[in-house]
């Protein structure tokens, strides 16, 4: 697949937004900068973010090959959908939110036949937001998420996973929409419940003895609660069966101290310590 | 308090003991090392950590101003009651250990009235373990956490103050035995506890969507099974309470998100984004 001669149109140049045009500028043929906020689109001119910055999706979506959409979940259905018609026949739409199946399926049934929608999510950003925060390299060496359904077509696919290569990523990988939400709500909802309930119970005193446990474990507790209470409830039913499972788990640990099972902890804590190992073990070869 | 005529003997030169004799060698009259493994011993005199090394607490206890046990809690009161008659009367007898309520009770009651214990707790040592992992400036910048009950006498606390000071922490922090424990379960127990449960909940497929908010929340899982069994069963009220205390507030947060309550969870984002913001603001001080 030759990339030299697409048009890209990256759609909100944000944190991931503006990294995807850092990263594509200057690899396909033409890379567009859609964004309502003047002050961003000075910014993506001063850091020469695209070859063509604007605010009018009639300007910058006819004519692209690929429109990668970088909103908040809610906010990339409706440009979506709004928009349905200013797509040029034959163009590939992506996203890159962290919640796929219900955007999916309302985004392949609402678009005209013309024009094809393709999930994606990238596994980078961490934390910061904003173009500020934006860098070239920030997919490289990641996994790259995409959530093909029977709906999608091997070119769009081809297109897709050719582009995405540009940003050098550590892999490609394809995954069902709903087995994505359930594992996000494992890998990405459940950290960030966690590290916001335990921040929850603190009161002042505690200050005096915070160690570096307490620092990572509440890392991911400064988060932009407009975006994950959204994210949390798009994707409610597999968060709550993680917070069922979670529990069953305390519970479980709550039987073993509390019956002062010594042999039981350590087992399970050596258990543990060997999952994690492996799950190091993996991402070493990152 | 003169602290440059004081002899000093650390026991066990690991991780805490180590840099102990890292941070008070040559700035106190003698600094002395005990360890039971001829191999530490090599190494610490290899980086030339202590004016007198040895493995026989008869040769390097008798003598001491202060000794500083930086053992496991079991072997912290095992240790001393088994030497109770070994120290020279005047002793002032220190720990690192995470716990204290019952081990200042056992060993306060359990000593000669010659000799005096009185309860430390450094907030300081990340990850890693081990003689090989000390460095001089580990509790530089840190709280350096005592723990006085009413059998503490003023001259030990001067004693103990100067010579502490010596490390160059951010504050020397006096705390009741049993407050020090409950905060203990809070900010050091519970962010292990959930990293484990979290890892715990591993499935293969998962990898491909780690993230950073994954890495950072389950960094702590890999413990030493051995001594945090030990820590979770030797403070087992107070980690009981925690785990209740954790449970009542994900029970609110699955009624939050059960309920669609997208306000709710959008105020309690904040608010708890806001403690963690407080909370590394009180840490910049640092």
């Amino acid at each position: 697949m030759e990339t030299g001669n697409l048009t890209v149109t990256v759609v909100g140049l944000g944190l991931i937004g503006g990294s995807m045009a850092l990263g594509l500028k200057g690899k396909v043929g033409s890379l567009q900068g859609l964004d309502v906020s003047p002050e961003i689109l000075r910014e993506a001119a001063v850091r020469d973010m695209a070859d063509r910055l604007g605010t009018d999706p009639r300007e910058l979506l006819p004519g692209a090959d690929l429109v990668v959409v970088a909103l908040y979940p809610e906010q990339t259905r409706r440009f979506i959908l709004e928009n349905r018609e200013v797509f040029s026949p034959g163009t590939l739409i992506m996203d890159v939110s962290g919640i796929k199946e219900t955007l999916v399926r309302d985004l392949q049934a609402g678009l005209p036949d013309t024009v094809e929608f393709l999930g994606a999510h990238p596994m980078a950003g961490r934390e910061g937001s904003g173009i500020r925060q934006a860098r070239e390299e920030m997919f490289l060496g990641s996994y790259f998420l995409i959530t093909p359904t029977e709906r999608n077509t091997p070119e769009a696919l081809g297109t897709a996973s050719a582009v995405l290569e540009l940003l050098g990523p550590r892999k490609i990988v394809e995954l069902d929409p709903s087995r994505h939400d359930r594992l996000m709500a494992y890998t990405s909802q459940m950290p960030h419940v966690l590290a916001a309930l335990l921040v929850d119970g603190f009161t002042g005193d505690s200050r005096f003895l915070l160690g570096g446990s307490f620092r990572d474990a509440t890392r991911v507790a400064s988060i932009n609660e407009v975006l994950w209470s959204e994210l949390f409830l798009e994707n409610r039913d597999n968060l709550l069966e993680e917070v069922r499972a979670f529990r069953d788990r305390l519970d479980r640990f709550e039987q073993l101290l509390s019956a002062g099972d010594s042999q039981g902890l350590e087992q399970w804590l050596r258990k543990v310590r060997e999952i994690r190992e492996n799950i190091q073990a993996g991402e070493a070869g990152k």
